[in-house]
């Protein structure tokens, strides 16, 4: 089998993280070369062994250029993958996608007039924690799930320069609440009806610098995402209710603990304990019996890893991971996110 | 000096609690006598040490009772109270005080006319971890505090009988949320802008067995309160952030911490990790040298313990702690957060 050529376009934390060790560790993909469109990051991949191209029209004009990777700043995205997909090649593109839904369809009908290949790279999709977490929803090992709580939390504000600008596409809604609301819908594999949140702006930025997003599906269960990067505690990544128990996972260590009643015991009622000032039964640990505690089982994803998918899909007509519909679904999401955060209202999603 | 003589109405799990402990064992109150509407209580009084009453009436004729502590189901605190009132006893009544602002005001006319006092055990802002928080944000120890979550989590459901029906007052957020909030609006002293909430029936019940509310105040702070009681796994009981700082109080154990950045070193980008599929910086451990643990301290309420500040009220003129004005807030406050859920809107304070 021949490994497919990747062009790596945008050299920089994630562009070189591809080339290194994403595309750079692959049996089904290889780095071929890499353009930055400034000269220091283009010195800096040859001197990471890597061939590099003086602009991106030399990349796409190079016949054995078979796929470009995108990993540029948020707001160039539309333009280099109408332009690579124009040119014949196949296209990853780093999240988030586009700057709006407008942007991606606009590339989704040039990918379907090319009959190339369009993907997005929503990598945490093959997160040990969101694994675990997705296990724990589809096997009903906490019962039947109504509730899931997903966060983030950073002390390190937004790092980096782009970022923290909002014509580059910056803010941490793009950023990492792309990563986790594509998780949450590739989860409940719901529509979402109903939507409030919240945007902070607690480093005085022109973009968010995080946001909680209190979101219900179709099915009724219910989400609460948060992106902070000003919680010097950081609460757990994964808090999920179920009707017969509870699940956390700390952290992407995936420390944490899963609680469920014990059925084969008959009920004890709870002891009341203290509690600052009042007694409660209510809030009293419950008794031993009534309890155990299950381990966090590290679990394989049942879908191929990214570039073997991609790779497949190009070559051998297989069904793409990472959907395009899926990825559209998620801008939409984002929007109604921002407007609910900018008019303080509930948006019903249709 | 002579303690004052209380009579104790309702002689359940808090009547009990008030009789041995609270007013058992102050300097300014004493246990006279108990009162319940059921014979096996009043036995069980009598087996405890103390003499009881027939009927309510024959309490209200002894001369030698000054007060009258009401801790019977929530739906009979207006009845009791306005007879109390009429008979020219002081009243301390256990949360939450009414079913409804209207029946409070009802009591409040009568305590008025009357001139008697009527005090609500808010007991919980003598709570150990509350101080704590209230010296976070009175110090502005994490600098100046924007967000506050306050969350109780149990594992037995409702305990009890009546705390299941809805005529009875029963319900997480009259049992439960009415301390939270009380707190949060005596800790934040402003007037709260806007309500969304959503109540959770997980056990079936007639009532509410929990419920979250997202509050935002006059000056901007942001509050989410929580009560659970199919929460096998805790979340921290406070988790509070401000613009340098973020503190963290797991339980009434008052186990947690507080981090603050280090301001004399100069700044030490993080490094970045590799977190699940992805490498972050934003979501990097900050340097270590950015950073330092402050240890969290216990500290004294700078206001006078419950039943002394209400022999003081009703003797020598003194200031409540717990104004009726204030249980009256957030008993406005419930009604918001009821209606909120109902109605699946943002609720708009005047």
């Amino acid at each position: 089998m021949e490994k497919m050529n990747f062009v790596i376009v945008g050299y920089g934390g994630m562009g070189g993280y591809h080339a290194r060790e994403l595309i750079g560790e692959n049996d089904y993909v290889q780095t071929y070369g890499v353009y930055d469109i400034k000269e220091e990051r283009r010195e800096q991949a040859r001197k990471d062994g890597f061939q590099t191209y003086d602009t991106l029209n030399d990349v796409l004009a190079d016949d054995d250029v078979e796929a470009i990777l995108i990993a540029t700043p948020n707001n160039s995205h539309h333009e280099i993958a109408i332009k690579s997909l124009r040119a014949g090649k196949h296209v990853v593109c780093e999240k988030p996608v586009t700057m709006s839904v407008a942007e991606l369809d606009d590339i989704l009908a040039v990918a379907e007039t090319t009959q190339r290949q369009f993907m997005v790279h929503q990598n945490r999709r093959w997160d040990n924690d969101f694994l675990i977490v997705r296990e724990w929803y589809q096997q009903q090992m906490l019962g039947e799930v109504f509730q899931i709580e997903s966060r983030v939390h950073g002390a390190n504000g937004i790092p980096g320069d782009w970022r923290h600008l909002k014509e580059y596409g910056g803010g941490m809604l793009l950023d990492w609440g792309v990563h986790l609301l594509d998780q949450l819908l590739f989860l409940v594999d719901q529509p979402i009806k109903r939507v409030y949140s919240d945007l902070s702006y607690v480093l005085g930025d022109e973009v968010d610098d995080g946001f909680t997003a209190w979101l219900t599906f179709g099915n009724g269960v219910k989400a609460h995402v948060e992106v902070g990067t000003s919680n010097f505690v950081k609460l757990p990544r994964w808090y999920v209710k179920g009707y017969s128990g509870t699940g956390q996972i700390n952290d992407w260590d995936l420390s944490g603990k899963i609680i469920v009643p014990n059925e084969t015991t008959e009920r004890v009622a709870p002891t009341p304990i203290k509690a600052g000032q009042g007694l409660t039964k209510t809030m009293a640990p419950p008794s031993e019996e009534m309890t155990k505690e299950l381990p966090i089982l590290e679990v394989e994803a049942d879908f191929p890893e990214f570039y073997r998918n991609f790779y497949e899909v190009v070559h051998q007509n297989a069904t793409p991971v990472v959907k395009n519909d899926e990825v559209r679904q998620v801008l939409v999401l984002i929007d109604a996110i921002f407007e609910s955060a900018m008019t303080g209202k509930i948006i019903e999603m249709n």
